[in-house]
């Protein structure tokens, strides 16, 4: 169960640069390439003729070719030629609202009547120079779900990422989670504590002692349908914490795109903005390893979780107050789902008033 | 849904080379090997004393040994003895009746009364000493109709060939197709055209310049249940086509038996037969590893189509006119599918009536 | 359909030395680790928290610490703490029965109450000092009975281990299979043979003649619910075969244990006991190589067997006097297995009546 009248990143521009991509979203097999005037298309991931993945073919001048014999597809799901044919009455494809923005291309995969693309979340890192993003996308067999809650928890950090970003002291903080209307925040500060790892070269890169106590913290964001910011960062303690001024501070903003493939599986985009040395390219390219490094040590807990919930499905799982997070999020995914089955309850009987 | 009471390509007689071969074919699980005359055996792949894989085991003078425990079974499927065994109550493993033929193990699965060896078609370039021929083997998991519909329309070589077979000019030439009796033809003339890489190879081969416009040709032919044999050449412009004499020409006849193993998946007999220096080795060996890597670039499309297909079980897909050669090769099939049910209809009344 | 108020055995100590371990048992997934005595704990690997596989934790002072959040598991099955917890409320998970003994970890999957140390067998040569041993672990896809049938007719060591222990003799000695309550025996005695390659090379390592004829023995024995013991050697003809001074003879005890991971798979647990030269390691090392070596060639058959008996459901097999001890094996656990059905009843109308 995954909201569908809503936006989710399907992809990086550089995944279908010059050539169509095939990927799968809320259970749709969906093709991305860019149409004559470059702005992107998503389609069925079907070819009328004769069934071949459209994936498989490739773009010219704007029109996507099947690979099989050539049917070639046009940006608005209708075909637009094919050698030696007329077209006029193959059936069309589903064309799914697709809009390029922040650096993404985000796709509708529920009613296209209700895609509005003022409805894709401001991000103010993705437009604004001086901020740098470097991220990656991570395939992970599992529901959508349980991803959140690892990004809303974040004392996990101590146990799967205790060689870089974990510390005994996150579990001595205890977090504090609040619903602001659909977003839902977990805050975390840990003062007078020494960096750990990732945070020490953090501060290093900055020009700054790596060696003195600092303060930490840590601001989850959770925004339906499943996308987590989280900010982040330490400052030399006594300076102001997070509200110190940025001489005195490394910090940075946890970039979370979650999107469902299927019920068990999701496409996973993670990434670092931040507001320091934005032209710096190495910088962002090694703390984009370092990153990508950390989060592919949740890939294999969340997949081994999942398989246990699946093969125990009589066991209920706790909640904790470190869990609050998750569980409030959950809660307005339910919210946005339950709108979401009103809404075509109503639609549906709209149509047959009319 | 295949024709059982037919003649299917089993395997070459490589494969059974000093040893047996487990091979599925039409859903049977079956062991093949050299009986004590050298003669090919068709058996249920099933000892009958422990259930192992007969395939596991090794021939012994015309006896294939169980390799579990010792079970020697007879090329009739009976039991022919066993250490320390009397065997005369053993239980017989159903025998499939096999003809080696042409240079190819011949099976059929359906009901041995029928089983007639004069069904199994004549096949000139396998027999006549001026025809050389070589070929492969490749498994793909695809519904046997999809390969047929690939090669009963060659538009697909501009696409899926482009760098080999095809060129542009396959599509401008309408294909014409015609059904006489079970045999479906599919022809395709294509004047003063440059020949694409492979047949420019080809006339080089043959001692003929390769850099002047052509005349190019391909004639296929279905017969059921699934073999599908395609005459194939070029002959400098203006000497005749199709019809010129042998010093102007290149052409061959690509052959090609599609052997079910399940409802979607395929062992398919690819090769090629030509009629020219049939004594030289080293160009069969050349024309065959040509090919093979042309015919593997089906693969993949193949298989992602009938996954696509699986996939999206309500869509309907198009019948254009170059599908044409497959849409009457189904239309064959599916005569011989309902002449099958009718023929074990009747037969089951005449046994009731009996 | 396995016994399941037995003792199995779960794995060996080096498998968990100084961390847990994850093996799925008659259908549950255990994590067995070392508690604060250096006992072995066998618990439910689920973390009551998520829902997380303990078994990807770490062992600390004891407790089996949730690498996912923390989560600390007693031995007993109840959490332990939980950093920032209280966790007086929280569920616990089961716990099984689990003992060390013989070298081994035993499990008990059924019911804990029936659990009784006493019912493990006694092991001889794992206790008294006079025996080596050395073993290993394979993981076969196949019913346990399977296994079972394959080491009470050894009759396969022809076919299966042609170069090693296999002869054509052990065919003509035909094999005498006796029940003693729930133990079955199969014995054969071959007289005055040459000996196959691993016992020649058992006879020198025993410093004796490998080129003289031979009196070789295998005494192989079933007890409840899957152990297989196989005494086998060879003496120097004529000097008292099986009860000959153990000068003239090289002989040893094959040891299996037989887990069910699933009803169509299993842990195996082989290895060999020997009374001669207990203190050589190499020569430990070198035998649990070559018998390592040689029961791997069952594995693939094994799995071949149970693939075409599972693909085959409607086709029976034969029980011939070879395979006698193995049906009378299979009588004994349906035996057990009956009496725990009946026992289980029981217990339910006594629990209903109270």
């Amino acid at each position: 169960m995954f909201p569908k009248n809503t936006w989710y990143v399907a992809c990086t521009p550089d995944e279908i640069d010059g050539k169509p991509l095939g990927r799968q979203i809320c259970g749709e097999k969906i093709v991305f390439f860019r149409g004559p005037d470059g702005e992107v298309a998503g389609l069925e991931d079907f070819c009328p003729h004769r069934g071949a993945p459209l994936s498989l073919g490739f773009v010219r001048e704007g029109q996507l070719v099947c690979g099989y014999h050539g049917l070639a597809m046009g940006a608005n799901g209708r075909c637009a030629g094919m050698p030696a044919q007329r077209v006029g009455g193959f059936p069309a494809v589903r064309k799914f609202p697709v809009v390029e923005r922040h650096g993404f291309v985000w796709v509708w995969t529920g009613d296209e009547a209700l895609a509005d693309p003022a409805l894709i979340p401001h991000l103010e890192w993705a437009e604004n120079p001086a901020w740098a993003y470097g991220g990656g996308l991570y395939h992970i067999a599992c529901d959508y779900r349980l991803m959140i809650d690892n990004l809303m928890d974040l004392t996990h950090e101590t146990y799967v990422h205790a060689s870089s970003i974990g510390q005994p002291e996150i579990e001595e903080a205890p977090p504090v989670t609040k619903v602001e209307g659909d977003m839902v925040v977990t805050s975390r500060f840990m003062e007078n504590i020494m960096p750990p790892p990732f945070w020490a070269a953090a501060l290093r890169g900055n020009g700054l002692a790596d060696d003195v106590p600092c303060d930490r913290w840590q601001i989850c964001r959770f925004t339906p349908p499943s996308h987590v910011m989280i900010e982040v960062g330490v400052a030399h303690a006594g300076k102001g914490g997070y509200d110190a001024d940025p001489k005195h501070k490394a910090s940075s903003i946890v970039v979370d795109f979650i999107t469902p493939e299927t019920e068990t599986s999701i496409w996973y985009f993670w990434g670092m903005a931040r507001n320091f040395k934005p032209e710096d390219a190495e910088l962002t390219a090694t703390i984009r390893e370092g990153q990508g490094k950390i989060f592919g040590e949740d890939l294999e807990m969340l997949e081994a979780q999942q398989r246990n919930l699946l093969a125990n499905p009589q066991r209920r799982i706790l909640n904790l107050n470190i869990d609050a997070g998750g569980v409030q999020s959950r809660k307005v995914i339910d919210r946005v789902l339950k709108a979401e089955a009103e809404q075509a309850a109503q639609r549906a009987q709209t149509s047959v008033a009319a």
